[in-house]
């Protein structure tokens, strides 16, 4: 497989730590892969836009440090500003559509996802959001099988909110469908 | 201040990476200094220890892995009997009594905490025993405030569970500080 290098970023309360360590652990257990997840926190994150950093390989990892991503999410206008001009030339850029508004061209393929709107819509409840972002990736990407994600779900979520979970992952995987073309 | 690298190393369930990342934020957030968080993830991984690394410092942080922690946390014995030896020279290496038995002697000061079995004792809830390692590492260290570390659980525990993780912060500290002599 070739390298995978992702960051989410986004707002404080929208979960994009736990996805990337949902989807590192969901690569190692699952898929037998080494994965690096890690958190950088310096000035610029008092400012208010969190990074998560993923880095999926079938070879050991040595600099765990995203610099540029061939994956990037974006959750906020403000990790978007921030976060845009890291991304790899030809690399995705996944935003979603009610959060951020105003794109700049980046040389990437730009998918504009409303992620936010069809979770609210469909299952009503704002704290799948993420993973909902985490069915997209992986649609768009194949990066990992959506029943290895599941299966890191089953491990970490009580049993009343799996199937939540589970719908959740399945919309952002259709969003994710429908924009691959 | 000093550098500060830790590892947090446990099975599962034990709830080291979420410790990791509060620690890390409350650095950044409460005490305006940089931390790196990551998990690594490789063939080790899939035995059942898990590790968390965090580095705190009040310069860049350029190289996120830990190498050779300062302080480092063993909750079980088979993430002792994986880590004990990456501890730093003259470092400072915590143990949970109830889950490490058997140690050897390495060059670092040993700290064997009854976390676990206080917070069964004293709380009842094993969920916040990561929140009492996080009190234990606090007080033996101060590398940062206390209420730096509740300020940040304010904003992520429901508000029913903040005297429980409160407690649980407290027992840690009180069990570091009588292991300081």
């Amino acid at each position: 497989m070739e390298r995978c290098r992702l960051v989410f970023s986004g707002s404080g309360g929208q979960g994009v730590i736990t996805a990337a360590i949902i989807l590192a652990e969901a690569a190692v257990i699952c898929e037998n892969l080494n994965a690096v997840q890690s958190q950088s926190y310096g000035a610029e994150a008092r400012g208010g836009a969190t990074r998560s950093d993923v880095i999926i390989a079938d070879t050991p990892i040595h600099y765990p440090k995203v610099i540029q991503p061939n994956v990037l999410v974006c959750l906020t206008q403000e990790a978007y500003n921030k976060f845009s001009a890291i991304i790899r030339p030809g690399g995705l850029l996944i935003t979603d559509s009610r959060y951020v508004k105003i794109q700049r061209k980046v040389d990437a393929q730009q998918r504009e996802l409303p992620m936010y709107r069809s979770v609210m819509e469909q299952i009503g409840k704002p704290i799948v959001f993420n993973i909902c972002m985490l069915g997209a990736v992986i649609a768009l990407t194949e990066v990992l099988r959506p029943d290895s994600i599941m299966k890191v779900l089953e491990g970490r979520v009580p049993r009343d909110f799996l199937e939540l979970n589970q719908r959740a992952l399945q919309l952002g995987m259709e969003l994710g469908r429908a924009a691959a073309h």
